[in-house]
């Protein structure tokens, strides 16, 4: 019983049929297509407002190319100490910005405080020896499976942007916070301040399909240029973008995502007091004695100890397919220890 | 009728069975997976011998993290003028390498000549002020269309070795040239020399699948950190792994890419000396007049004019699935002229 | 009175007669003089060694190009949360190494704890997501103000040997650290597993003269190509040579940093309880009140106050040529308090 | 007798003498000193209007980071095949633009011809996939000893102004310009449409420095951050803003290159039909037979021979200190086989 990541789960079979409509006689490449042209205006759509979308194959190519358009080389980009740009890109935004800095803040249940930016960026002695404060980076749904209510991604944004920082947002498990909060993709982003958001699709069912979406348009052109450089101009780009107008279309990614959230919901109230963090969406993180871990496996449960330098736990991952049974069992396990 | 380029293809039905075959449950994420596990042995079968295989997601990721693996940031990289790592990378080779230098030498007919490389390496002058010789690359099929014969790569081979410069092969067309020639991928590659391919799946019907392939496993661990910077650590691998695995295994893939050179080769009869190059694989560049090449276009031909700064005429590639019906017409057009 | 920095001070009156004496006709540019060749002698005698000497122009320049040799693009290192290479190069290490990151530990009075190392090394979970673990460096003189003794570095070293990891001392205020310690220079760095040092001149009286000196010479051809590329491949050498052979070899220069540093002792014992860390050498750091600090500032005292985010109070540095009576004002001023 | 560069001179009294004045006394370190306050009004008057002017040790080092200044990391600037940026600089411009192309242009004399940039621009396919052209750079003493008129200066300025692009200038003999063609710094500089030039001292008598001078100041504040990340933020900044502001404002500077002009007018006029170049400056190209090449050297002339790639025959470059017995010489010598 896998609870490893979501991003272990198959295609949704929504996207398989979007791939296969899409393979249909010959199409331009490089984006010059009938599914990538209309991307602009489904992501407009979902979003209620004209953005820009450009696909591209990894989270991580998402964040670190979305970040490199934000900040000189030497600008420096504020995140948290558990943010998976900083421990899970092995320096892809070293790579893409020309050697910008990450400097990470206290976040003890993942999620960025604004009065912890505000302090960090009015201590930060900012010269021509120093780097230069450039960007603002959040993850929705965070790396502790918390989620940030509206209200808290506009008070970040108001503290980065009175000191000019643009806010990013990685949004891996973007459509797990929409369900988490039942608020609208506007809601969640740019009406709370967010300027870039990476827009994941893998974890909640497409393969390899993520996207950059601009609300602020005025560093598309640089991103373009940014993206080929970084070998993510998908020559078969007709692929990724049927994939993301399925999701952004079709009604099952919400739901595979509500479904995801309840299974976790329903393993946070089974755990009671090992569990570490609000299990806001499909990410639950257990305190775990070392006997207990050991057990859980031997029962087959896979999962991630998250030990030193992040220190937060066992983490179980539910992915849109995940077998009810799977929950079942679990939930069974941890309530068998009160 | 579409002779744009072999990469507007859709993917081919094995190719979309594999996809099927592979959504099938939970997978491990990056690489941990059965179809991914299996690669290094199908590309060593396929190779002879024992090689490491990864997948990335573009044809520029391959070449780029291949050559950044070979050089290092004030290395020299020597290559033709018409190469695609020159002209249609935006710079993806300086960004992988940190800033190595592409030298061009003059190939006129798309293969790089293993005396005029010699003599490139024997005139430059090495010192501390100078980029220091690191690596050459080679295209095959090159970009004229021609295709580089096992002893010609092995001259090419010879020369650099004996410089300490090991041999990169950007395979983008890999299977044409197979086809084109009736070599082994063995012939082809390490037995004459080549260190590092970039295996090409996409132009011959996958999608956004590519494969570099180290004969010399020695920089394999740099290889493997640097494409996860570089973004190209999919995830949901077992889809990329899953279609190179069908390209290796299926007898399509060399039959596809037999049947577009041998339509290659009828328009090439009928272009006359209206060709500019041996039309050694899938593509054939033909010299027109302006009219002539507008009298195409309204009769409904799709192709590029390759003007300078590379001037090789206007290109017609013929994809694993163009229609013969396409190709009848294309070939009675330049027939109607003579 | 300045106790602004040691680098505001002149160059003392033997580096200007080196200067003079290296006027003389022409020499060979880029290192190939008379006073350049004879640099690794010296240095080989002054470490009781065989070594590799190089000048540069700035302590940012000796400090990002060592590092940049011992680690890969997508290395970490390890240094303290107070460091010169994390605060005041603007991110010159991530420029020059592309893109490695500096991970900072805690160091409450500026030295580098080897424990802590061991167990922040411990605890990093290496895999192919995350940057490796490359270099640790440390500064001698601290941040702070503080002198590793021998033992202490060779502890770090220990730790870091065990992984692989080389260590690099950047010694901006070397020759203060000598003196502190009565130590010779090989005891300070190779003895205790110092694998390069950034040889600090400029602020014990040379003018924009460092060198960077390699114990382990495999590096050093990397390096070579590395300072060229890095502009610090000097066309006129000869004169920062002459001076690094004037402070190696004039005695002056061991005298003018025991000075300096014997007046910041008095600065130390005068400061009573406001003294913030052993002042071992140059530097003095002082807790003052707000109303302290502008009384001093008013008497005519300079010096900075370095609040967050490193928060180490008032910094008095002593320079070569710091003149007796600013001492004596000084101590009477701060004796004037208690 | 030494004809092998002008950076092999000792430094000019002048300089000398600036070098002991500013040696007196405390003086805030990283520009915030007397003499570095005057360098912007010295240069401003030099000029014949306001312009902001940065020291830094190295050519390679005002090249690499004025060129920065304009491009991003996907740019292409566009130079001459034998420009130092080229072939002498081990890729510092690639390392401090973060991996923009060089694209060279055929100029048989060592001039950029604007017609010839105009027909390359003109002939380049921009693209998504391509390097954008950025910006142009020329060198004025030209890498062939010849010199730009303003009027030449001016018809590259305005083919490179019409596509956007800025104009450097590497002014390593700046001096040696000037004197050749008897105009003013504004004429060959921001009158001739000049946007950024690097202004050379050393090789007219300084020591390691030169000055990045911008004429269009909207990209200071990106260039003080590059030139502190790139390790040219001097400490002692005085010393080197000392010595520029005793070469803007003593005669000798002018003199000096004055001097060393006319003695390679009369190794020019002494070499026939040997001459390769205009010898507008002090640099003299010679075609040499083998032997007439070691004849001289077995009379004690000091020369390199500038081969494949540049085949620019040997190189006598005169020193602003040249002894006249020296030129008496080689004339004589090269007289001595006609």
């Amino acid at each position: 019983m896998k609870f490893l990541s979501d991003n272990t789960a198959p295609a949704t079979p929504e996207v398989m049929a979007a791939l296969q409509t899409a393979n249909q006689g010959a199409a331009r490449a490089y984006g010059d297509d009938d599914w990538t042209r209309r991307l602009d205006d489904a992501f407009s759509r979902y979003f209620e407002r004209p953005v820009r979308a450009f696909p591209v194959s990894t989270g991580t190519a998402a964040n670190s190319l979305a970040l490199a358009t934000l900040t000189p080389p030497y600008g420096a980009i504020y995140t948290t100490e558990a943010a998976h740009v900083v421990h899970d890109e092995c320096g892809a935004v070293e790579l893409q910005s020309g050697g910008a800095r990450i400097v990470t803040l206290p976040a003890p249940d993942g999620r960025l405080d604004a009065a912890v930016l505000e302090r960090a960026l009015a201590d930060t002695v900012v010269s021509v020896h120093s780097h230069q404060p450039a960007a603002v980076t959040i993850t929705q749904v965070t790396e502790c499976g918390t989620v940030y209510r509206p209200a808290q991604v506009a008070a970040i944004a108001t503290v980065a942007h009175a000191r000019g920082l643009p806010l990013h947002m990685d949004g891996a498990r973007f459509a797990n916070a929409l369900a988490a909060l039942g608020e609208s993709p506007a809601a969640l982003t740019w009406k709370a301040g967010v300027d870039i958001l990476s827009f994941g699709a893998t974890k909640n069912g497409a393969i390899n399909a993520e996207a950059v979406v601009f609300f602020d348009t005025a560093r598309v052109r640089d991103f373009e240029l940014r993206r080929k450089r970084a070998a993510q101009l998908l020559s078969k780009m007709r692929f990724a973008s049927a994939q993301l107008l399925a999701c952004l279309e079709g009604g099952f990614f919400a739901a595979n995502a509500a479904r995801a959230n309840r299974l976790a919901a329903r393993i946070a109230a089974a755990a009671g007091p090992r569990l570490l963090f609000a299990a806001d969406a499909n990410l639950v993180f257990l305190k775990l004695a070392p006997a207990e871990a050991a057990g859980l496996r031997e029962q087959g449960f896979d999962f991630y100890d998250w030990g030193p330098p992040r220190d937060c736990g066992s983490r179980f991952a539910v992915s849109w397919d995940q077998p009810e049974a799977d929950v079942d069992a679990l939930c069974g396990a941890l309530r068998a220890w009160s």
